[in-house]
């Protein structure tokens, strides 16, 4: 392609809207343009980039052996309605009134959708294991569309759907697509972290989230310093080697007047210790029934911790009424000695020594606190959200926390959606069951964003290999002098038969332009034809990821580049 | 693929509310399932199909040099407000309320935001001309989906839209889409006329429909017997060889009394002639001035043409009082002879000898009415609508009325939408113009049920070699037989590698049900595998699209298979 006859409306300026990198760059590069908020138009560079990471989707998920459909976006809202999560969704489905009046949704997902599909066509265990999975528009309305097309209301998603006789051929299914992740995403040139998320209904490692790293990413994580491990923080286990704080105050019981002073800041702030040497006593009901939940004062519930420890189906934090009928006191000045309900520890709560609690009495706390000694807890475990400098439950590391963009996520679903659609099959001895159920997604504008977010320097952007709008440029510097310009022509045209992908700046602009720009969109492998060097029978070759040039005999540039691309994408395949 | 590791849920029975059969056929092959009115999913058979005229499309559309882009499916309204669009598509139009109370439109098509992007980016004469496109899910609350995806509220279409500098650039785009669209529905294996459709507003040959002939079809169109030449009926011209009707009545002015006979039909009864003797004379307004215009009784206006003759820019019927100011009667008794306005004839109005008209009074016809003698037109043009039987414009022949499917449609707009939103241009003198549009669509899904609609028998679907979801079955009769099952597979993996899609039934089922399926999904080419042609060391090929079949030996099945394929793929490109 040539630059003159394509469309690549590259900016010197930042646009003013765009906080993150990939945003800036792919607004910049000509990449992409806003339409309305959290929509974007792809423009033709952009759409190229895009294309390459949806074939690299495909051929994956082709060779996992899933099978492509195409579902509709407008669904029948009965169907949403059907499995409760027309309400849950709320604000985020877009509706549609028709203009019979029906009411019809924007599929955010399409679980309804398939297993609709599945229950009016799989009846039996012969029809049985199937991967479906679609390429498809997805519509959210989003709180805050941001960050370019990293958050945005119309976007494009790989999502598949497994539909398993048993849990053992569930989790095959599970690892063949996680297998197809890890393909995808190392095709792309992404580095990424797979993270234990929060179990699904059937329990075990049941959800896996695929994130690229990046402080600029919404989510946050903790990752072994030492092994592999990673999760993130609705997950992640906490290892059993907690670190005592040193006491503060004498071990000696004693209750002091806290006037008005309620909250952990205000009463550090107010006795002068840290919040570490606190211990924060949380009234919770389990399946309705109050217990009262130790965690230490700079640390968090993690209730689905606390939901499977307790084996419950859900856990709430309890209304004032409930609190104030438990402890004695209104919300603030909880504590746990003396309590009459079931009191859980955190780990970390038992190496508080001399702390401070609530009395359970208005506006008095209790100092010299000491577990075992003054309240004896009838159950201690890892009940809160892990963080940065927490032991590793896996090794002798420390967690680090981390910032991250999720990517991908496969997730066991159960008999989540085919329970309550009816989706079942019949066994070998003609009895049914409801059929079991994954779900896996990658968002596909984002893989560019990540990899965006990830690989670029102050001048533009660094595209893998794959993912490339284009893989090489040839960059004349003076088209106006005939021999550069056939030089660059030559080149142009070799590479093309040769199949590599190679866009040709024909442009009469001055040579520093050029640069910019080249930068900017950062193809992997820039050719330029000078005179000065052309003179040397050479041109200059430099890759996009290198600081440094280097410099070919002419005859031989069209070869080395093909191979060397053809190398580069051989090691990420 | 091998059947039993896809999905393909064939019926034997036809779907009670399918009408047309490429509905009945794509639901019954597995290709298809309904979600709700207007909106389908395709099933892994029927998103091959789709993807293989996804690919020509797309191809073709590259060779013509146009940049594929992606556009949001949700619009601001407001840029459907600056057109004056918003109003004009009214409840077809779809609409959304976000969580912010802003409106946003499912985009029917997109002239508005690619014109939005155009006047963003584009000001120079250097950046054009320009053609960009996309594959993309348009979206129009059709008050009657129906037909399967020949008619539905959510569609693939592939839109494109070209912006030049004057008209003469405009016709070298439009010539290039004309010829791209050629290229792609000759590839997919359709037989289509391309028919000249209503001008646009910068006049010429503005506008072509590319149309499938089918009986089921929605258009209607004539086509000449002899020469080329087709149109639909809002366009089509009529030549001037007109037949005249013999005469009924003595050609002698008479009044006659017909009390509450108003319609053509109500007079003809009563006075015992045909319509063609009858000449019908209405009243229009054109531009708010009223003209009479005579066509025959059993003819109608064109307005299109009507106003193009006038050189007005807007025709329409009058309303009763100007009927009864103009005439001196009330509606439906008005004639020619006697009038004060502007009186414009369709030519064959001067044909009618002895002719019935109304007497410009109540209750009163005029019968014998001799056109020239009695009425002295100001004007005689082609006027009417054509129909069956008329003669061609532009040979000897005559024109037939055909129904067809429309697949595609290329369309000159010229300023219509550069005017409104400000699409404008510097040319060499730094002067503005606004740019020249043309757009161009094709309906994606159309094309599948067009070449099924066109392209089938009574027992199942004949694909075409490049839309077909598969190119070969392997077929064994009987797949417990070893030397069958081993020979199937062998044919299999040999096609498989050299590179032709092929679909292995390997179903433990009888041969005659195996048959059925297979005429039913209609791919084209079968190799079937059975113990006694294996005996002879031959197995059975036959094309889907004829009747015989032939033997070949076991050892030069795939070969020849493969060959064949590749021959009948060269053929269509």
């Amino acid at each position: 392609m040539r630059w003159s006859q394509t469309f690549i409306p590259t900016l010197k300026e930042d646009p003013a809207e765009a906080q993150v990198p990939s945003h800036r760059l792919m607004v910049r590069a000509g990449l992409i343009r806003q339409l309305v908020a959290g929509a974007y138009t792809y423009l033709p560079l952009g759409f190229r980039a895009l294309q390459k990471a949806i074939r690299i989707v495909r051929e994956e998920m082709d060779r996992s052996g899933a099978l492509e459909v195409l579902m509709p976006a407008i669904h029948p809202a009965e169907l949403w309605q059907e499995t409760g999560r027309f309400a849950d969704y709320g604000d985020t489905l877009m509706k549609v009134r028709d203009r019979k009046g029906a009411l019809l949704v924007l599929g955010p997902t399409h679980e309804e959708v398939i297993t609709d599909l599945v229950r009016n066509h799989i009846n039996s265990y012969r029809q049985l294991p199937v991967i479906f999975y679609q390429i498809q528009t997805k519509f959210r309305d989003e709180p805050r569309p941001r960050f370019g097309v990293l958050r945005t209301r119309e976007f494009l998603m790989k999502d598949a759907y497994s539909f398993d006789v048993d849990v053992p051929h569930l989790n095959q299914s599970y690892e063949k697509m996680y297998q197809a992740y890890c393909r995808i995403f190392d095709r792309c040139g992404l580095k990424y972290v797979v993270v234990e998320a929060e179990s699904g209904p059937i329990g075990g490692e049941a959800s896996h989230e695929f994130m690229v790293l990046a402080e600029t990413g919404e989510d946050a994580l903790v990752e072994c310093e030492q092994c592999r491990y990673a999760a993130n923080l609705e997950r992640a286990e906490i290892g059993d080697r907690e670190v005592a704080a040193a006491p503060l105050f004498a071990k000696e019981l004693r209750k002091v007047h806290t006037p008005g002073r309620s909250t952990i800041e205000q009463v550090s702030g107010f006795l002068q210790c840290l919040p570490q040497q606190m211990i924060k006593t949380l009234i919770y009901l389990a399946d309705g029934e109050p217990v009262a939940v130790l965690v230490r004062g700079d640390h968090e519930v993690n209730e689905n911790k606390l939901r499977r420890t307790l084996g419950v189906s859900r856990v709430e934090l309890a209304d004032p009424e409930t609190i104030e009928r438990v402890t004695g006191a209104p919300v603030g000045f909880a504590g746990p000695i003396g309590l009459k309900v079931r009191l859980l520890a955190d780990r970390a709560v038992l190496l508080v020594a001399g702390g401070v609690t609530g009395a359970n009495e208005m506006d008095y706390h209790l100092v010299g606190v000491q577990p075992g000694r003054d309240f004896q807890p009838s159950l201690v475990a890892d009940l809160r959200i892990a963080g940065d400098g927490d032991p590793c439950p896996r090794c002798s590391g420390v967690l680090r926390l981390r910032r991250g963009i999720e990517i991908g996520h496969v997730f066991k679903l159960g008999t989540k959606y085919s329970a309550k659609l009816g989706a079942q099959y019949l066994d070998e001895k003609g009895q049914a069951h409801p059929i079991i159920m994954g779900c896996y997604g990658i968002g596909i504008n984002r893989i560019l964003a990540a990899l965006i977010e990830t690989s670029h320097d102050e001048n533009g952007i660094i595209w893998s290999v794959s993912l490339a709008p284009y893989q090489v440029l040839v960059l004349p510097l003076n088209v106006a002098q005939p021999e550069v310009q056939q030089t660059a022509e030559r080149i142009y045209r070799q590479l093309s038969e040769q199949g590599i992908e190679v866009l040709l700046d024909d442009r009469d602009a001055r040579a520093g332009f050029k640069f910019k720009d080249a930068d900017l969109i950062g193809l992997p492998l820039r050719i330029v034809i000078g005179e000065k060097t052309l003179q040397r029978g050479e041109v200059e070759m430099k890759w996009r990821h290198q600081s440094e040039s280097f410099t070919v005999p002419v005859e031989q540039a069209a070869h080395r580049a093909a191979s060397e691309i053809r190398n580069a994408l051989q090691r990420l395949s």
